[in-house]
Formats: structure tokens, sequence, C-alpha cells
């Protein structure tokens, strides 16, 4: 089956309308018909070849909203007609003890990535910048339908990436939180931290997003700029879920960490930080990172978001608009989401 | 009152006999009769004045094991005849959050250290190789009557300090544990882990004290100059603690810990950690810190150490070997612990 897509020709040109083959319907397959995808910085780096080296043409796009249009012999968890979505996963080996436990992100065997992985068949997947795809009915998560369709996307990696280290470590009535980073991934950290119950503080790099972030549901918002912040919020938050994914003043930032406190990482700069002992060992502060979330988890946060009327804010584009989207993700100029209308495609 | 003490000049002299003033017994004081004093490499460390300046002469040594000589009038935790300790804190604010948590050791005003800080009273504190110690009754331990006396005291640094990681990330039946590092702090780690009911494995450089750490409690035991040994491993334990105060490569070791494992360092080298964001991401890894342990928790790991019939591996010294025995804990040669009988300094 051949079908339409934004594709990467190589790291250095921009994306084409293209078209890629997908596969048969396999007896546990779920065709999607794809509605809305979003960008995410991955996407960037990815097709860029920032992250290693890529074979092209790459269609890339981990944030996939659609209806089921048709299923395998063998599947009993989604119908045609249903709302879905697919994240950034698209299998693993479900036999190791962490696919076991549901985290199929940390599969020992390595998990299979929506775009830019070789899948089980020997292929490479090709991403959600496309009007169709073929996915394992367990990768396929159900989409609620008070969440508005168009707005969805980007909760299947910005939404679920901040929603777990914010589950794990227990953010809720009466712990702190900070969010440090303001963009699509803060902007979803700071409503899912509210919604969970905690005091949220935002640690931006300027003041310009301040009205944002305190409608979102922040209760304090602070420039990290003003080196003043560093001295006033020392050790205060129970967690700070860093969105960032240029490398920072980890010691600093520990250093706002209460007793038991946790700073975790959920951006993935290729730099090595450096931490000193004693940042950790004052207030025992942890260092942490974390990575998107598994299937259970992902179903699970979609049904929260639904429950507390949660969704990211995004500006929806049609594909030609991909490559000037980029640039502005790049330059930070978006709020917070761009979202690839896929009809625009067909 | 003076008393005996041996002191250090300067950061370049070895220690030597002299006398110091303690001062009077205050209403909520314990003048302690100081049996053993065990020593620490922290100990040379502050004396050679590898972490800053230092007003000398200066005493070290916050491993204290005596007899109650004298109390305040106020004192009622502790009667004369009674086998007490003093570890590395002899005050803090009492106030903070964290005092109020019995985390005196993360005081956020900053605790009074055994040797080497500012006292209440503005005089520089002395340290415990010395005949006699005046401290607040509220910083004055219970030494359990089946610890040996002239092993006990390296339980109030080693022992907390391995001890409260262990049980604040719950080590015990079903958790895999791995200590880095077999020295006086590791070989506390093995027994306590061990004795907690935890899998441990001990990281060492060599196979050296191989049989040492199996006869301790050890499960296995790894020499982590063999490469070998960190693709053997790689996501295998639940909790490692790093006893060693040189910079290690923590990437690597991050790798040995399975899903939501911690790596928490005890040793404080002063060098800054690099940590690559993907080391932590992979299997939601934390890299924490700890350091000793509070009042309350120190009581709970003695009278742990007494029902398990557990204390450390000592080799017992006169006054006047302190600054030999210096270098032999410099040179990694002592198994596991240097005590000084205080009798020789009488």
């Amino acid at each position: 089956m051949r079908v339409n897509a934004y594709a990467a020709p190589s790291a250095t040109e921009p994306l084409v309308p293209t078209t890629i083959e997908r596969r048969d319907v396999g007896p546990s397959d779920v065709l999607i018909e794809i509605r809305y995808a979003g960008i995410c910085h991955s996407d960037i780096h990815l097709v860029r070849g920032d992250w290693g080296p890529v074979t092209y043409p790459q269609v890339v796009g981990h944030e996939i909203v659609g209806v089921v249009a048709e299923v395998g012999a063998e599947v009993t968890r989604h119908r045609v007609g249903d709302r879905v979505g697919v994240g950034c996963l698209v299998n693993s080996c479900r036999e190791c003890e962490n696919c076991r436990a549901g985290m199929e992100q940390y599969c020992l065997n390595g998990a299979v990535g929506t775009y830019a992985s070789v899948d089980r068949d020997g292929t490479i997947t090709q991403g959600g910048y496309s009007t169709h795809v073929v996915v394992d009915e367990d990768f396929v998560l159900r989409v609620p339908e008070s969440i508005p369709f168009e707005k969805a996307a980007p909760l299947l990696c910005a939404g679920i990436t901040t929603y777990s280290p914010l589950a794990h470590w227990q953010a809720g009535p009466g712990t702190r939180v900070a969010v440090v980073g303001m963009g699509g991934l803060g902007h979803m950290a700071v409503k899912i931290a509210h919604a969970m119950g905690a005091t949220v503080t935002v640690l931006s790099q300027s003041l310009k997003k301040r009205d944002d972030g305190l409608a979102l549901g922040a209760d304090e918002y602070y420039a990290t700029s003003d080196p003043d912040t560093f001295e006033a919020l020392k050790n205060s938050f129970d967690l700070i879920v860093n969105t960032v994914s240029a490398p920072l003043d980890m010691d600093a930032y520990l250093g706002l960490l209460r007793l038991n406190g946790t700073l975790v990482n959920v951006g993935a700069p290729p730099e090595a930080l450096p931490v000193h002992a004693f940042a950790l060992s004052r207030n025992r502060r942890s260092f942490a990172g974390s990575s998107i979330g598994g299937i259970p988890e992902t179903q699970e946060m979609l049904d929260f978001c639904a429950e507390h009327g949660i969704a990211p804010e995004t500006e929806l584009i049609s594909a030609d608009y991909v490559n000037e989207a980029y640039e502005r993700v790049l330059a930070s100029d978006v709020r917070y989401r761009f979202v690839i209308d896929i009809a625009t495609l067909a």
C-alpha cells in the first residue's frame, strides 16, 4: 500500500512530499487513517542527523492520532471507526522484565521506535507525517472522545513524557514541583502537575511566557536568567522536571531541591552533564532521567487528560508549512506545539 | 578543662600529642571519657587542607565511643557510666524542616560537625583523638552492650553512612545491591546490606579482598578493572552504594542499574562527575547522594547492628601510631578500619 507522506530526503534538505510503502495489515495489526500529527523537537534532531546516521528518505512524527480504517483478523482491542493514537513506540520484545512490567519504553532488547527504527521485519519504521500507518494493536492507544481531536496528537509524546515522571515521583497535593522550560513539553508539565494537585513553579529563561504559564496552571513563574532566582528558591522543590534539551548548570538546579528531592531530565542533551557529589549529598538529592512512558501508562495519561479537560496548546498547520514550522520550533517561536492537519497531505 | 589529644599542627606536619581545652559541662551537656576513636579517611583530607583552609592546631576524629563521666543538670537521656557514642554531628539548628524531621545532617542552617566546625559558642570544634569530649546530650548515642566496645567506634561514621542509604532505598529481601569499594565504608555496607536480606555484590578494583568480601556476606565479587564486569552486570542492580571518593566513570556504573535503580554516592570526590542524560533515562535511573545519617537513624543503626551481631573489622592501634596509620589508609592497606585505643593517650 503506497501512501502520501512528507519525508526528509537528506540531513540538509527540506522535507518534501513523497509516497511511502506501508505493510499489509497482519493478523494483529491496525490500519490507521491519520488525521493529525504533532511536530516534536526530536523529529528535527533526527532528520538532521544530530543523533547519528539516518537512512533517507525518512518520514518522522511520533505524535499521531487518527481513525481505525481496518483491523487484522486477531485484533480485539480496536474496531474500525475508533479514535486512536500512536506515540513513540510501535513494538518491543514483550518478554524482558521491563516489557512484562508494562514499561516497553525501557525494553531491554530495544523497543521499536515509530520512526527510524529497525522493525521486526527488518524494514525501517516511517513516522506519522503521512496519511496512513499500520501498527500492532498492542501499541495503539484509545483517544477519549472528550479530547479535541486536532489537539490530541502532542499528548502521545509531550504529554506522556511529562506525565510519566510526575506520576512516578508522585506529584500531588502538598508537593512542590518546578518545570524547567516553557515549551512543548514544559507547558504540558505545567498543566498535568497542576491537575495532579501539586504547587507548580515555572523556571524559564525569561518572563516572556509568564502570563501563559500562570493561565495554564502555574502558581509561580521565575526567570532563570536572574541569578536571584537560584538564591530565592534554594531547597524548595520536591521534584524538578527539566524539559530543556541543552546542557544547564545542573548543580545550580539541584540546589533548588529540598530533602529527598529529585531533578528529572526528560530532555536528552548529548553533552555530558557535570554534577558535583556535594550537590547531591546535600538534602539527599537525586538526579534522574525518564523516557516517554509505557503503553499502559500512556493510556492512563490519555484518560487522565480527558478526565481533567487537559489538552495541549496547539497551532494547526498544513503539511507544506512543515519546514517553516521547523525553523520556528528551533527559534522557540511556537505556543506550544505545531500539529499537522494530515487532510492537507491527502 | 584541659585534656590530652593528638592534633595536627599544620597541613603538612604529622599529628603530635598536645592538650586542648574542653568546655565546662553545661546543663544539657554530657562529659564523655573517650575509650576508642576510629580513623576515617575524612580525617586525613581535613587535616591536610584538602577540603579548604583549617585553623590549626586541629584535633580530628568523628567515630567516638566512651563512657559518660558527668552529666549536666538537665540531662535526661544519659547517665554516668553509660556506654555512649558520638558521630559526625554535635549540634544543629533543631528548627529547620530537616532537623524537625530528625535529619540533622541536612540541617538547612548548617549542622555543627564534630571537628573543624564553628560551634554555637563561636569556638572551633575538636574531635575524638582525645581523652574527653563534651557534647549536648541530644547528639550522644547509646552504644548497645552487645557491640564489642573496641569495635563500635567506626559505626558512628562508616556504619551510619552506609546504613542510611541502604535503609532509605529499601535494601532487603529480593533487592540486588552492589557496593563499590571494599574499604572502611564498603565492608560495612556489605555487612549491613546482607543483614537486611539483600543480595550483595562487591565491585572492587581487584579481587584481592574477595575472600573477605564473601566472608562478610557478599554473594558475588567482581573486579572493576575487568571490562567484562560492566557487560556481565548491566541492568542488574536496584541499588549501588558507591563508597569510592575518587571520580569514577559514572555512566558505566549507571549502566549496571535495572529499572528504577539508584546509584548513591556516599563518598564526596571534589571533582565534577560527568553524567550523560541517556545513562539516566534508560531504565529510569537515579544518581543520588547521601550524607551520614540523622541522630534517630544513627541510634536505629546501632540497635540494628546489635540485633544482627554486626561490628566493623578493626585494627586497634596506639595513639602514637596515628601518622603511620594515615599512610596505610591512603595506601588502602587496612582491613578495614583503624581504631585508636584512647587509653594510650591518657
